[in-house]
């Protein structure tokens, strides 16, 4: 059992949690809990690295996920002590079970008909919420522009609950946005547009933008905008938390392309 | 200026910050931030005490904010020195501003159309942000049973973006929820129901039951309920964060409600 907190693993994945400049010079990333960790064996995705504590492997369950983990992993899953587990996680309260991932972003398909772009998004839970949200209502991949937080920041990988391996996810220039959204319909959310989200059409190939809920979308983000939408609100001097517009017109989105496919 | 974390008024705020049942003894919580005070500008609320720093005053609109508010206090607004701020704040980076209320829930209207009922909802941070979410979707009260988070937590407090002052909210037992919605159809959002949530009818009065997301409802939550719903998902094996699934619930009922009302 690893009881020190100056074991070269464990500085490592410490620096992981921390370094944003770290982590992509190893193109590795953390994710922790058990949630996270079963995503790994339904994708079948082999961690670099696992740690585990000796009271997370206390249960059946945990003991099966364990060994199904061990069989995908490069090397022997380490078992290391609280105190060490307290040291390597991003949370005060750690599950005891955490891994280390090569960042392999999944390609956007060809043909994209769905798309979400997010700028300037600063608040990590909200992104992950966000991440979450996307990959649930079916979207087929998020570009994130370059004033958003880290993708790999440890509070987006906990609120995403595993959309980092189930959907594509890219960190771009604006240029790079520009070029991969060219021929679809772009809509930005505004809070005082003419449109309903619920006017528009989605099963048209169209993109989603949502800006930070501070400052709005910049100069970037509303260049390629061809169309502002809005959520209508009984109550005009209320707002919404980003990641909650996002759900609700995202799945308006949803709505109409599950009607359109069944049809 | 107050320097000293050991004045009176200082430890009284600290403590209303951090002790569930000092709060309630004293029947007073403590907003923060520029926005919570703006809002109770436009409410004209008057707070029982009123604590700013220099660096917060620094700018004309804040300076308008503290006269207008200055005008409502029952006491003159107290300054205060960044390390006592840093004391009585909730959040590592203080806003700079923060008032003390008295606890005056609004009272919920006679024949309430539209009403959310939490359940066991245990993030404070979740359970603020349905309350903005709430009061965005114009819903006519929300109700908490007796497993949810404190609603005067000070996170719940900073997420909610003012909808304590806004909406009527109250924490009641089940007994007394039962009553208040006895009228209502009652409806409890899960994962795997037949209806859909756009299928229902939230033009007559209704109850939507949100349950905590790792547990769904408890049984006097499903005691309660007469229908179930569900978001339908593109992908079945994903999930919702439980204050995403219930903007996109509500925003549907909203939605619905504002074509009744327009036709």
């Amino acid at each position: 059992m690893i009881t020190s907190p100056s074991n070269a693993k464990v500085k490592f994945v410490r620096r992981l949690q921390t370094d944003r400049r770290f982590r992509y010079r190893e193109q590795q990333y953390v994710v922790e809990g058990t949630r996270w960790l079963t995503e790994l064996v339904k994708m079948a995705r082999p961690p670099e690295l696992l740690c585990y504590t000796e009271q997370w492997l206390g249960t059946a369950v945990h003991a099966q996920i364990l060994q199904q983990l061990s069989t995908l992993a490069q090397s022997a899953p380490l078992l290391v002590s609280e105190s060490v587990m307290q040291a390597m996680s991003d949370t005060s309260t750690p599950a005891g079970i955490l891994a280390v991932l090569s960042m392999q972003p999944r390609p956007l398909p060809q043909n994209p008909t769905l798309l979400l772009v997010l700028d300037a998004i600063n608040t990590p839970g909200n992104l992950g919420t966000m991440l979450r949200t996307a990959g649930a209502a079916g979207v087929d991949g998020v570009l994130l522009g370059p004033d958003c937080v880290d993708l790999y920041n440890p509070k987006v990988v906990r609120g995403s609950m595993g959309a980092h391996l189930r959907l594509p996810v890219h960190s771009q220039s604006w240029a790079e946005i520009a070029n991969t959204v060219q021929t679809m319909q772009v809509w930005l959310a505004t809070i005082d547009a003419e449109t309903a989200y619920t006017a528009v059409n989605w099963t048209r190939p169209s993109v989603l933008i949502i800006g930070s809920e501070a400052a709005g979308a910049g100069h970037d983000a509303r260049q390629l905008t061809h169309h502002h939408l809005t959520i209508p609100m009984p109550a005009a001097t209320e707002s919404l938390n980003a990641a909650v517009a996002t759900g609700i017109i995202l799945f308006e989105a949803a709505r109409q392309r599950l009607i359109n496919e069944s049809a």
